[in-house]
């Protein structure tokens, strides 16, 4: 039972989060909300953390350089965006044949993800928390069926940036576009595909009404995890029970996000395919292509990033391992329940 | 930045919190203990819960008794041992071919599932959360193969309680057995076979040493979730602070006890299968009429227990969606990643 009170004295704090998304996508957006909130729950709302969609603060991709300089004092984004200041941050999120969500997070809580991307980031000066995962999420909308590795020649693809690289390896063109101006070029056929997320998010970008064919899976994306930054100063300024009430509210807000997802994309999958959306799997071709050009970049940056060959050696081998335990038990299990008749 | 310290009187609170666990089963007894870390280090150690282990406070299994009657503020256990009181209890932890970890959660979480069980458990005055899962567990350990259904025959198999009423409906003879006495019974031969969780913690008890046969996948826990169980008045007493750290807290256990699992059982996967164990999958006849099995008592329990129909039909509705939407970009990316050379 209560014990008699004891004064004690906690900071009011306030801070603010740059999110990388727009407020529409109530799924990856809600995560940096959900933390948001039990941040404040957690304290009687003394620490409170206000929530900025993308642009309104500073650029949806300028959040590393924000939380960095401490011009806010976190930020709620895909590692993977950065890849351009230095490719192991593509890690952070998801690589092409990567780790799926439950794998990543449990290299991340009990692996070695987090021990390494904290010291990772420490350059950066940011303290990262897992907050948030999509799952594994689909290979994009086609104009055109891809029957095998030579349709991808020449294809003007709108794919989210380190995944391009391969795409290149592939002979495919990939296209920066922002998500505002995505459907209007596929409409128009300035892009032949896109890749955005999944059935919900896609959805409402409205890509079922230009193009016909909905592949799967995304390889480059098994489980893309979103990520917490928290400014390293202002962190370690916070009283221990605040960095604990961080720490746990991300978690929260981490298992939540795929929980969402999981509950949201089987309704608008069974909307999409009953509007005519042609769901196909990418042909075997296609996936050992993609697989081979993967592991070549792989080399390629082992061989010359000491950075990316620190964090991917260990990624790599929790990955095999994951795999040789997951085929059992786990894969037999699922694939005789998406079998049965329920 | 932080403003000026604010006076704010936060009750000293020690909480007691009855396991059902061994302590040697460091994944699954662990789940609390980072559970009551979170809960003291976010309130600066003035909210103390201290973890017992099974039968140190109370039996292994009076632990709902004593959460219900306010022995303890709270327990750590597996919702499905009190399936004696009410099958309903069952589906909160696994059923047989029920919902796998990931899926469970989002039931759990964004689904109905968290709302559905708040109500169920008021009557036994339980405020409940998720907090630890194992994944998908192993099918137990066999003195000789299982061929068909006609080995299960007569069957004399160590099983957890609610999944004992399918193995009576094949024939097998469901034991049940304290942890601290399977290894023999199995070594001398009273009993044909056991199941406990997985690799890792199968390991510990040694059953490799006397069954050679390690079947998978354990089709009656697809994913058995741990769940805390928090007396509803103690629960209701707290301030909202603190109910928001209880929530935060167990939700980092919950996740994070998936984690453990992930990275501990394909290493002792690696060692078993080293030291001679041979995995084999259940025969598909096995699974047929096992899954025909469970759907018929389903049905029964659903035209007998009303507090069983509501909850099921919102959990098989959310199951046969779920597994529509993974058999698609989860399992194809999963199988690809499986069968790779990585």
């Amino acid at each position: 039972g209560a014990a008699p009170a004891i004064v004690s004295a906690q900071p009011a704090i306030r801070w603010r989060c740059a999110s990388s998304f727009p407020r529409a996508l109530d799924t990856i957006y809600g995560g940096a909300e959900v933390f948001a909130k039990f941040v404040s729950d957690a304290t009687g709302g003394r620490f409170q953390i206000s929530v900025h969609p993308g642009g309104e603060l500073m650029p949806a991709f300028g959040v590393v350089d924000g939380v960095q300089a401490g011009t806010v004092e976190c930020a709620h984004t895909c590692a993977y965006y950065f890849f351009g200041k230095d490719d192991t941050f593509a890690i952070g999120t998801a690589i092409p044949f990567g780790l799926n969500s439950r794998q990543l997070t449990a290299w991340y809580y009990e692996g070695n993800g987090l021990k390494l991307f904290r010291e990772f980031y420490d350059a950066y000066n940011i303290v990262n928390f897992p907050c948030g995962n999509s799952g594994a999420q689909m290979g994009g909308w086609y104009r055109k069926e891809i029957k095998s590795p030579a349709d991808l020649q020449g294809l003007k693809f709108r794919v989210g940036g380190f995944a391009g690289k391969v795409m290149s390896k592939l002979g495919a063109v990939p296209q920066m576009i922002p998500g505002g101006e995505i459907y209007q070029a596929l409409e128009r056929g300035t892009i032949d595909a896109v890749e955005w997320v999944g059935p919900y998010d896609d959805e409402k970008l409205g890509f079922q009404r230009v193009a016909p064919f909905y592949y799967y899976p995304g390889w480059w994306e098994g489980g893309a995890q979103i990520d917490l930054y928290v400014n390293k100063a202002a962190f370690n300024a916070l009283p221990n029970e605040y960095k604990a009430i961080v720490t746990a509210a991300a978690s929260h807000a981490h298992t939540n996000m795929q929980a969402m997802y999981d509950v949201r994309n089987p309704q608008a999958l069974k909307r999409l395919v009953a509007g005519g959306t042609k769901l196909e799997a990418f042909p075997r071709s296609v996936m050992d292509a993609a697989f081979r050009a993967s592991m070549e970049l792989y080399k390629e940056l082992n061989d010359t990033n000491p950075r990316w060959k620190k964090i991917y050696e260990d990624y790599a081998a929790f990955r095999r391992d994951a795999n040789l335990w997951f085929r059992f038990t786990e894969a037999r299990f699922d694939s005789y329940m998406q079998a049965a008749r329920l």
